[in-house]
């Protein structure tokens, strides 16, 4: 059986879970779209490369694994930024190129979108992935696509796959079933040896706590995690980046942990735990509250995906799921009494469980926005947040059960969520979608508004309107975080068929939101807030980096 | 004297003519923003950085140089692509990054924005420009800074400056008047036997032809040109890099060559001519009318901006003012009549010489409507076109007294239309600017038309609505090309408070053109016309990339 290069790479992608492609065409990639449309893969257009790789990016949080394709130079540079950014969040993402054909590869022929050394874009790409291939040479270009492949999901990072046009139709065996990543294996002795160490002080330690974080969601080690909260009755809290992990009503969880940026009884019961367990956890500055987390070495196990260190020695080769299976078997359930337990669904800053009284006249605020806005997040919901004064309140905001909250929390490249949402509500449609942006971060990339509504896709998207770049002004405020002010509301109507809400009070928010229910359209509610209105995490997050950044106001 | 190291670096761009200076806050750059807004050069926030990096290129085709700056990672990365086009066509592009402190550098903390190796940004942009720095030693700061600026000037290439957050206000001397690149030397051995073997192949000649291209315009060589057309009575052509290198009324203007997409007479004049000077020449495929241009390198001198090929060899240190004004001055002037002379003026494809009678009812095609605008541009004005039925027509448009004509021939990225166009009217805001694009390009970084209103600037945008990617479909059409409809129109309204107008009919776009004349608002007429109603050499193009894509409809 033979199939061409196209084909085989289409079967993989199809193989592997990529249902639908993000693009925008170029001449050298149409060969490509050509096979694409004969596929079993869906094309999806997008209105720049920017978009189709964070569409892409969003597609894998919710699909496990997204691709896009563009031309060279002029597609793919222009969406480096968002394979940057799945590479800096293990986000596995396909980046697929059509280049020129292979002869004027090798003459470096003088042709449009050239930069005179042809290798060029392919070595920025090998910056940002983990894998990447120029399929040149046509006996070896299955034998690549699966080693790239292969590392895309091995890794959970991005890989890059370069197709010149004259290798699209190339005749290729056909593929057989696809050696998928076996689960990584931990080394016996040193598990056994760090699951006793971990037993010991975990099994003596009267309030233990665990921070679930980033890893345990990227490889998908939830069940392992919810076992072994189950077997020992601890608490635990996220941080940012670990947010949903589990159901945000479960009792044993106690909110999100970001330092002094914490309520007091989180901030409290997590740094007077006497044994504390992080869980793949992230410790970059965003998801520490600015590095104000207190993990005191002696009583801390920093279990990683691919290693654990207790106190202050390393196992190198455990694997995470391993190890929270591990002790889910040895460690001792303890007395939930005794644990100092207050559940965030009864104490997180803005929860559905809190009665919000609308008073219809009022001036819509920031918090009061959220407040609200939690008792209509449905279950099973996606949540997407903007870096920004969206994702500090999104992530403080209680979320019910199933929701997948999607946020570029550690890289933090402002417009990512547009792109995203249009990529998360490709991969479920049926799914309630939610959107927080601002409207600085949305200016960026606002286009692909317009491809959500030319599919059909309907998410809500609450654009916080607050004149500005808010989090920029809590770093340091000036002229240069002004913005144009635009009729955000008026854009679904421009670019498409969607509904605009344009919301002063907190009556015409609830006009808008029992609107939006009904509606089978995207509906984007645009809430005017005032220029500093955000939360005191914000706040906090803005001194943090202007100490850090040497600037003062 | 002191200064520091920000003050030394904007003292710098001031005297170089960096007036404006585009840009997109975030953290790492806030400290340098500081310093712009206390400086004499102008801030201008544009919507995302790819625009930012796009105005810079605009402004620098008009002003000479150009210069952006944005935060690490997420902010130059979605700007790459743009310095990689200035880098392709030769623009002088300072892309500037505030990045952070040195001390994170140096540790690699994990920050925000970062990607573990906090040298990969620094390591792609040194792929696309001449010169890069990294400035986190203020004792070499200036000396870097004059470096890297150097280059910038003295190659017409794009630079790279990142300057930490902790360097910005670090001491500094103040800046000695720079040392400008002086004017580059011919080897005098060489340019004295080059010079007499093309006065005698020249002079013997009785149809000979010159070539004017894009080096003529990007090493501003313009006078010494006009001089050698003076001294030879020559009738000139240019190729589509080299549009409006003089005054298109010029008499020994015959028009644009390009291959066999050229006018018969043009085609036939340049063809048998029994000697070609081509003046700075870039034979790229979209340049040479798919390289269907014929150049018998028998008769041909090809002179280069620093080397010279005459018939089959190279004189490779030969500056080419030193050349066209060593030929100015032993070349015979020829008799007018005998040079088969049919200036552009009265054979062109679209030109305001032709008398054009509006019919109100009808619906305008795409070349009545560039036959119409012809007689719309006004002398000084700075016509720019996006790559695609837009930039194929506008070239062939005959363009009134200094006009400036910008296009991204060479690289063609599309969408770089919408950003240069706010760069080149920020240089030139009293200059009359036209922008000519298509729909599919506009999707891709509509956002900074916004910005234009927002400065106050009021260029006048013919938008081509024919419904999707038309320099697609022409070289094959499928789904892919087909994108999202929006209301282009009601875009002004909506960012901002310009003028939209919808003509489907020679009379509407009549009471279109009267209003825009007479605003002092940015105007946005939205032309509609047929799917595949594009110029006769767009189609020619589409079929010589399907050629070489290895493509078949």
């Amino acid at each position: 059986m033979t199939t061409t290069i196209a084909g085989y790479l289409l079967t993989r992608l199809k193989e592997i879970g990529v249902d639908h492609l993000f693009g925008v065409p170029g001449d050298f990639v149409l060969g490509f779209f050509n096979q694409v449309l004969e596929s079993q893969v869906n094309y999806v257009g997008t209105c720049n490369e920017l978009n189709a790789a964070y569409a892409a990016d969003g597609y894998a949080r919710i699909q496990g694994v997204g691709a896009f394709a563009t031309t060279y130079s002029v597609g793919e540079l222009s969406a480096i930024n968002g394979i940057a950014g799945a590479f800096a969040e293990n986000i596995p993402v396909i980046a697929i190129t059509g280049v020129p054909a292979t002869v004027n590869f090798e003459q470096g022929t003088l042709l449009h979108h050239t930069l005179g050394d042809y290798r060029i874009p392919l070595e920025m790409f090998e910056k940002v992935t983990v894998a990447a291939t120029l399929l040149n040479r046509p006996e070896k270009a299955a034998e690549e696509i699966d080693r790239v492949l292969y590392a895309c999901l091995d890794l959970k990072k991005p890989v890059y796959i370069a197709l010149p046009a004259d290798m699209v139709m190339q005749p290729c065996h056909a593929p057989k079933p696809f050696k998928f990543p076996p689960k990584k294996k931990s080394d016996p002795a040193q598990l056994k040896e760090a699951l006793e160490e971990a037993r010991q002080m975990l099994n003596q330690a009267k309030k233990p706590i665990l921070i679930a974080d980033d890893q345990v969601i990227r490889y998908g080690l939830q069940k392992a995690f919810a076992k072994l909260l189950e077997k020992t009755n601890y608490p635990y809290a996220t941080m940012m980046l670990g947010k949903t992990v589990l159901d945000e009503d479960h009792p044993q969880f106690i909110g999100q942990y970001q330092g002094i940026r914490s309520r007091d009884y989180l901030k409290n019961r997590v740094e007077n735990a006497d044994a504390i367990l992080i869980l793949g956890g992230v410790l970059s500055d965003l998801n520490t509250g600015g590095f104000s987390t207190h993990f005191d070495p002696i009583k801390t196990i920093n279990a990683n995906i691919f290693s654990t260190r207790i106190k202050h020695h390393v196992y190198d080769r455990i694997y995470l799921e391993d190890f929270m299976l591990g002790l889910a078997q040895i460690l001792q359930k303890k007395e939930k009494s005794s644990l100092d337990i207050h559940p965030a669904i009864e104490g997180c800053t803005h929860r559905r469980t809190m009665k919000f009284h609308v008073e219809k006249e009022k001036k819509i605020t920031h918090a009061r926005f959220f407040d609200r806005v939690s008792s209509f997040i449905e279950e099973n919901a996606i949540v997407i947040a903007e870096t920004g004064s969206s994702l500090f309140s999104a992530s403080e905001t209680l979320m019910p059960k199933n929701t997948t909250f999607i946020g570029q929390t550690f890289y933090g490249s402002i417009g990512y969520t547009v792109g995203a949402t249009l990529g998360a509500a490709t991969a479920a449609p049926k799914r309630q979608t939610l959107l927080f942006v601002g409207d600085g971060s949305f200016q960026v990339t606002c286009q692909d508004l317009s491809t959500m509504m030319r599919y059909n896709l309907n998410p809500i998207i609450f654009l916080i309107n607050n004149d500005g770049y808010t989090i920029e002004r809590v770093i340091i405020d000036n002229t240069y975080n002004d913005i144009a002010s635009w009729k955000y509301h008026k854009l679904p109507g421009v670019f498409g068929d969607g509904l605009g809400f344009d919301v002063y009070t907190e009556g015409e928010l609830e006009e808008a939101l029992k609107k939006a229910a009904k509606s089978d359209k995207l509906c984007l509610i645009e809430i005017h807030t005032d220029k500093m209105d955000c939360s005191p995490s914000l706040k906090a997050a803005g001194e943090a980096m202007a100490r850090s950044n040497k600037l003062s106001a």
